[in-house]
């Protein structure tokens, strides 16, 4: 490809409002242009950075044994209400109506239309298993875009969904993947950690997330010291040694305060005790029906709400719960109490670090007086207990053995163990059996979001001068510059170049142009990341002079002795 | 691929509703399944002839010099706007809005799209010609679909823009496209006529349909005899030869007629004069501003309200008058004159064959009387003249030569002229040119329906037993068959012989079923219509009977001898 023949050229300067290193390259170097926010197009660098991406995984996907085909856009609302999500809070789902009056959904996810073609088969066990993939597009209606490609509304996902006999099965399947995806990821040129996760919006019982480390990652998880745990925040767990073993229990006390100990500083100060000493109570409101939530928890801890929100099965539907929601169960906003409120309807949930504790102070902190030696499961227990505190870096690891680190990702994948969540809520997704019942089949669900994954390959591979591109997925194979092309010598042996490279099978961007100086079009070559450099120029004589992306050295070669 | 792990398996019988060839074999053989109407999954099997077809779209476009991109699905409804097209009916336009009150439309077709990312850089004319493609949705909120993938609500398209200085250059384009779309459509194994088609809804001057014959065909084109002609109906034009040339213009008169005498075939026996010796006039309505058109043309011809439209420069914007309309001009349904109705708003329009009579009948027919010797240009005149008449078979083609053939085809793609059309009417949409002033560029479209190829395929190569797979876009190139493979000597044959042709890279749909008769894997084989059948049986000893589909000779040979 010529570079003055070449829809989308490079610019000097980012945009003001770009704030993410994968943004403001793939914008300057020209691989990318965005429509409205969060909406882009790719151009033509971009697009064959994404068709290589695409390529990889589709060969991994069929290697795996899965199936390509392709779902409609557009969703009937109407299988979106058989599983209930045309409501939930999850992701934003957009809808369209028709001239005949139609509805439809504008999916973020596509578990249901997969169920619905699925189910027109009569499927029997031996029709099972299998797994269905497509290069779907995805729209979600995110009130914040940001980040180029890193958080979009709309995109393309490869989207796979597997159907089982039963549960064993499909493990193989969920084992299968988790291959699949590791050496796709390897392929184009990522390291990632494999990262137990909360399945949150799509139900199941378990999921990965295939994250790469980088500092602008929305995913935060946990790695052990020892490498032997890994966990995302929504499901770590640590082991919670007890703080006062030794300490004797001794009877609760109303005890009078001074008035200047509102905060858990100020509680810190008056008692000389650390944080882990006190009694917290955090309130949340589910969205649906207005219940209050109380969630008693140590003061040094915070409430995680996706594990809260599992614990108590409301996936989705909790929010922090406002002053007004206080003060509607009798409370008041900073002094919400361990227990009571009987009149009004409040659920208490205790979290697990309740039980590690003797004599803690609080519970029933007033404006004078707060009560001291309070004890979990003597003077109140809660109706509901449980995990539902937000792993730090420092923490034990839940087998006591190791310290947890905290590192932040970028979700390029994700395998979900589906069960029969989807199979139970939507009528007829049933096989026959080799007994001849009719059953619920078994799915999981597998997905890479192919734009992210261009933007992280950029986010951990460039330099302060441009992208560095991994060779399996880069644009062209060799950026091939003419310096100097006024120079009809040079034009010359530079088209010669042009001609016997691509001849020879080379994906060469040729930067062609006359007029620019040698500077401009080392810094586009720099800004583009294209692996080789070729330059021709008066220096070059009869040769060409090599280098590789990211590296210093160059040599000058005959240019029959180069190789790709 | 094992057929037992192959989602969507072949049926027996077609749904009742089904009509068209390609839509029950297509749905029979296990390719698609309709979610809604007129919205489709592919199923593996026809994903696999989609994209063999997608790759063969993309190599051809990369070859003619067009860089392949891609567009958002959501179009910003500020573009559709600039050009009005949001208020056109030619395609039904279906628009979404987002939460936070953004509106988008679900576009037909992407031309706002692309000016609006080429006008984002500052082009010069070193910059151009280019020519950016997509694999893009598009949809049409048709009020019917049907015949499976031939008219659907959502489809796939290749879709194609080039950006010129001038017309000469792009021109050179038109060409490049023409002869990168015949050398596409004849790898797929398509025979197809380029013709001359009426532009409508996407404006500039020009535009070829690539249709191939069929009855079901929605297009409708004339081709001349002598093979030197060829014209969609909306702007095919023949030689009208003067009916009576010989006579002698009389007086105008007006006579009695008897009151049975209406119709035209009233006329005809009343008068014992042929139908193109009498007028006739035809009401339209413009459906924005309600102004009426009568066209006065010859009695044995009708109206093409495409080629009206195109002269008066209202594409997309004429009704038939409802009796309500014909009434509000103070005629008569039925009764309407070719002149007069003076105090109300109306355009007389004529076409050109009022030229080619002496002595009309006609012209102010009521209940009791006619016009006779009526003679256009003496006795009335129109303010428009000109060719708006539908060719027929027999007519006189342009040249006088020969003699129209009506034909009807499938309409695969088209390439548009589109001059300035969008530039003009969208802001910014400019190069700076050699002598460095700002110019508007000439750009012109490309698109081919990828579904509608796929079913066009199918409609035009196959039998009563089912679809005939040209080579080229076959899901496989081999089908297996194992016949009772309950017999273990006959199964680990079988095996092999998969094993043995998978490994040379041949794509092989293997038949693994068990329990299933010879019979019914025959017919599957014929109905799904992969090229070559290799049959593995008792019969065959430690050969393998080969057949080719379509043909009826089958041989039994040495795998090792078997060549794709």
């Amino acid at each position: 490809m010529r570079y003055t023949n070449l829809f989308g050229k490079t610019v000097r300067e980012p945009l003001k409002d770009m704030t993410q290193v994968s943004h403001k390259l793939l914008y300057q170097a020209g691989f990318i242009r965005e429509s409205t926010a969060g909406r882009y197009y790719l151009l033509p660098l971009g697009q064959r950075v994404f068709d290589k991406i695409v390529r990889i995984v589709e060969e991994e996907m069929d290697k795996s044994g899965a199936q390509k085909m392709s779902a409609p856009i557009l969703h009937p609302i109407e299988l979106w209400e058989e599983t209930n999500r045309d409501k939930s809070g999850g992701y934003e789902l957009m809808t369209v109506q028709d001239r005949r009056g139609a509805r439809f959904a504008l999916g973020g996810t596509a578990e249901e239309m997969f169920v619905d073609v699925v189910r027109r088969f009569q499927l029997t066990y031996k029709d099972m298993p299998f797994n269905v993939y497509q290069m779907g597009y995805k729209f979600r209606d995110e009130l914040r875009a940001r980040g180029g490609l890193m958080r979009v509304r709309e995109f393309i996902m490869k989207d796979a969904y597997s159907f089982h006999t039963d549960d064993q099965d499909f493990k193989k399947e969920y084992e299968n993947m988790r291959d699949t995806y590791s050496r796709i990821f390897t392929r184009v040129g990522l390291k990632f950690d494999i990262v137990p996760a909360d399945n949150g919006y799509f139900g199941g019982e378990y999921c990965h997330e295939f994250d790469v480390e980088s500092e602008v990652g929305e995913s935060k998880y946990f790695v052990s010291e020892d490498g032997s745990y890994i966990a995302h925040e929504d499901v770590a767990e640590f082991k919670l040694e007890d703080v006062n073993p030794e300490e004797e229990i001794k009877d609760m006390e109303i005890v009078e305060q001074p008035e200047w100990v509102r905060t858990m500083e100020d509680n810190i100060k008056n008692y000389n005790l650390p944080a882990e000493r006190f009694l917290k109570n955090v309130v949340y409101k589910n969205r649906v029906d207005g219940h209050i939530y109380i969630v008693t928890i140590r003061g040094d801890l915070q409430v995680n709400k996706n594990k809260l929100e599992k614990l108590l099965n409301l996936v989705g539907l909790l929010d922090d719960a406002t002053d007004e929601d206080i003060i509607s169960i009798g409370s008041k906003p900073g002094w919400v109490h361990s227990w009571g409120y009987g009149d009004h309807k409040v659920t208490f949930v205790a979290d697990n670090s309740l039980k590690t504790v003797k004599n803690f102070v609080g519970g029933q902190k007033e404006e004078k007086t707060d009560s001291i030696n309070v004890n979990y499961g003597r003077d109140f227990k809660h109706e509901i207990e449980g995990d539902v505190a937000l792993a730090q870096s420092g923490f034990t690891s839940p087998d006591g053995k190791s310290k947890l680190i905290e590192k932040k990702g970028i979700e390029v994948g994700n395998i979900f163990q589906l069960g029969q969540h989807y199979s139970k809520k939507m009528r007829d997704a049933v096989f026959v059996d080799s007994d001849g019942k009719s059953k619920e089949f078994f799915m999981g669900c597998y997905g890479i979001g192919l734009g992210r994954t261009m933007a992280t390959i950029v986010e951990v591979s460039h330099d302060d001068k441009g992208i560095i591109w991994p060779d399996a997925v880069a644009p062209y194979q060799v950026h091939l510059l003419g310096l100097n092309l006024e120079d009809s010598e040079i034009r010359n042996k530079a088209e010669q170049a042009y001609k016997y490279l691509t001849e020879k099978g080379v994906e060469v961007l040729y930067d062609d142009r006359e007029g620019i100086n040698p500077g401009s079009k080392f810094a586009d070559s720099d800004l583009i990341g294209i692996p080789w450099r070729v330059v021709v120029s008066k220096r070059t004589g009869d040769g060409v002079e090599i280098k590789k992306r990211g590296e210093e050295k160059s040599e000058i070669i005959e240019l029959a002795e180069f190789q790709v």
